[in-house]
């Protein structure tokens, strides 16, 4: 076995690590692939694949034939998921699902999502090609909406596929007025048939997933792959402070109800309780408006966010307790009206330990440092983990950058992740061949 | 002389003082007056005269023939001013101005403006009755535009009186493409005489204007006028506030760089700051725009206004110094850069101390506490004062609402105002009699 030295071409070259060069071709390989399907848009200029469009289906088609000529065994579901199946010939063979998803955002990078794919079709050409002995079925999906872009709801491909989707959608309008079902129509689908695609709750043995990490840790620390913990519960709030308009130039200071002034307070108590407890938790004011905003009046009324997570669900309630009697505090000696009101919720999940304990061990064996990460975005592992154990690997992404053309990674690290994620398939073959129990 | 007590219906009832029933007639008729002015607008709702349109010529024709009905020797000039002028038969006699404007905003109230013409009228009509020597000539001024609504520049009006009007605006452009000369020219203007239309400046003795207070001094404190001692200079800024955008679920809180963070923790060091020097300015910020805001999105740019007023011209350079100083602590601890661009600047105007001194002789006699209050809006008295001592009388106003149909006087208020602009004019008669250098 060759080894030689990758130099990164990150913000410093102090960093490097030693990977086999059969995992650089395979990753070349992977990121040919993502640079073809980047090639399909909407849009000429950028990458733009929300779910059902025209672009769409030209790079799930382009997904299908590289399943097709794999040898796997292929076909599109009712919601438009790519699914390819390599089928064990073991007794009682459960299914391992190797997935992510094929729709963008609007501008969007090439690798959130497309990645995941590629890496898990890379996978299963090497067990075809060495003609691995499986314990398990594989099947390796290409979700056909994460993003929620079309239609305002995200996970529709993976809520089919873990019998989660609610019919109660498929009335939904996209901006141009077509329903969910005459999307679904269009693709070639049936919604009469959306049932019969999931894969039965009993026939779940995991699920694994590897992301760019779409945050900054892995890049900032100058490490290539980091295994996933938990995704973060997520509270989202708006609040609406009432105060007085006045003159900014006739009301004295004493005098005054601002608005602003209330809500920039509570940004910065956000802020400073993020901060406090920033193991546990992010806190984050994104939107903040001032109505009937002049220069020259004190702001009568301000609305804003409120984005908090944490992947632990008692520390997340009572997070959001703590900063809403806080902003009632600042309202109350401001003299400003407060309405709080939780806009959505959504539990934490947390990753199956027993599969991220062989994670751990591939990333050591790897040659790499063990960094557990909370993931603060989303993914299709969230309604997976209700019928399945799940788990993710996440990729050093150029500066923490995603949902932008500027979203990039290195050749070096999606090495280093097929590398990772090969040994972690190794060790649940292991596993589970010697475990009766699946 | 009958004397009877005024209850006033303000928020408490615990406030009266003694007024004349003559004075609370004449106050009468001048609301009556202010009622018959506000029933012409442009729009049937609400009260909108805008410099030049079809129901500000109405609006100006009704004061004029208000004016000739008193016997003043009445004109409109070339900038559309109202001018009403009661000649004096002393020697040498210059010219002493009483005026305010009769433009208005966008959904104004009906006093802001209005109410000084119209008391200023009934101090003529005084003089015409009771057949008054006059020591000095007398000119009444309706201003046609103090707003500066339509063509985004203030004081047209006093600007042609003063001597300082600009022949660079007549070339501005409103709304609907119409410049100021043909504005000028619809309203039967000649722009070939607004430098004639001066009172030429070695002719100004004085200049008085009675106004609403717009803001809520008086009215919390439950005195009914006040003397008006400086009208603050303004200094506007904008500030662009730029960070690094991020997710806000995958950027640790130590890795953001949060733009909005850093304009909250500045609104509220100039709150903090306006506070602290409260006796000496107000400091607004009163516009923040998130730039491309989303609540998962960590704020990557903010621009926000700062708006700073002070009666004392080294005060508002040092508080604008340390303001700026403070944004760019704040930006630099932050890691964040900070745009400070100065967008406006007006110097603060000292009101005529020896005018002031009759004024609060007169506020005095009348049996009002002395008020002092520097004005924080602007007024026709700033372009006067380059050429004339100038001074103005307050009015209580509804809760210091103004600007606003919600804007509102009470009689009692106006009969005390009129008591005490007669007293100050007596005063200045005496004055001026006694002096032979006017």
């Amino acid at each position: 076995m060759r080894l030689y030295r990758v130099l990164t071409t990150l913000s410093t070259l102090t960093h490097s690590y030693l990977v086999d060069d059969n995992y650089t071709s395979r990753a070349e390989k992977i990121l040919r692939r993502i640079e073809a399907l980047a090639a399909i848009s909407e849009d000429p200029q950028g990458v733009t694949r929300t779910f059902g469009t025209p672009a769409f289906l030209q790079g799930s088609a382009l997904v299908k034939s590289w399943m097709d000529a794999a040898g796997l065994a292929t076909r599109v579901d009712s919601i438009g998921n790519v699914r390819g199946r390599l089928v064990s010939r073991a007794a009682g063979a459960k299914t391992f699902v190797l997935a992510s998803h094929i729709d963008t955002v609007v501008n969007a990078g090439k690798y959130d999502g497309p990645l995941g794919v590629l890496m898990g079709l890379d996978l299963l050409e090497q067990f075809i090609h060495n003609a691995v002995e499986l314990p398990f079925h594989v099947e390796l999906i290409a979700f056909s909406d994460e993003e929620g872009v079309r239609y305002h709801t995200t996970y529709l491909g993976s809520k089919v596929v873990t019998g989660s989707f609610d019919p109660g959608l498929l009335a939904r309008t996209d901006a141009h007025g077509i329903t969910l079902t005459q999307a679904i129509d269009t693709m070639g689908g049936n919604t009469q048939l959306l049932s019969a695609d999931a894969i039965p709750s009993d026939q779940w043995l995991g699920y694994f997933e590897t992301h760019i990490e779409q945050g900054p840790v892995l890049w900032e620390n100058r490490v290539p792959v980091a295994l996933v913990t938990a995704i973060a519960g997520q509270q989202r709030v708006e609040l609406t402070w009432r105060g007085m308009a006045g003159h900014a130039g006739t009301v004295p200071m004493h005098m005054r109800q601002d608005a602003l002034a209330g809500a920039a307070e509570f940004v910065l108590a956000a802020e400073q309780f993020g901060v406090a407890h920033k193991h546990e938790l992010v806190a984050t004011v994104g939107k903040l408006e001032v109505r009937h905003a002049a220069s020259n009046v004190i702001p009568g009324e301000v609305v804003c966010s409120l984005d908090l997570r944490s992947a632990d669900a008692a520390r997340l309630a009572t997070a959001y307790e703590e900063l809403q009697q806080k902003a009632q505090a600042i309202a109350q000696k401001r003299h400003l009206t407060l309405h709080w009101d939780l806009i959505q919720y959504t539990a934490p999940v947390t990753c199956a330990p027993e599969m991220n304990t062989l994670l751990a061990q591939a990333i050591q064996e790897s040659g790499h440092e063990v960094v557990r990460l909370v993931s603060g975005a989303g993914h299709d592992a969230v309604p997976v983990s209700a019928v399945s154990p799940a788990t993710m690997l996440f990729i050093r992404c150029f500066k923490g950058i995603s949902h932008n053309p500027l979203e990039n990674v290195e050749l070096a690290d999606v090495a280093a992740a097929v590398q990772v994620s090969e040994r972690f398939l190794q060790l649940l073959f292991s596993h589970y061949s010697s475990s009766p129990s699946h």
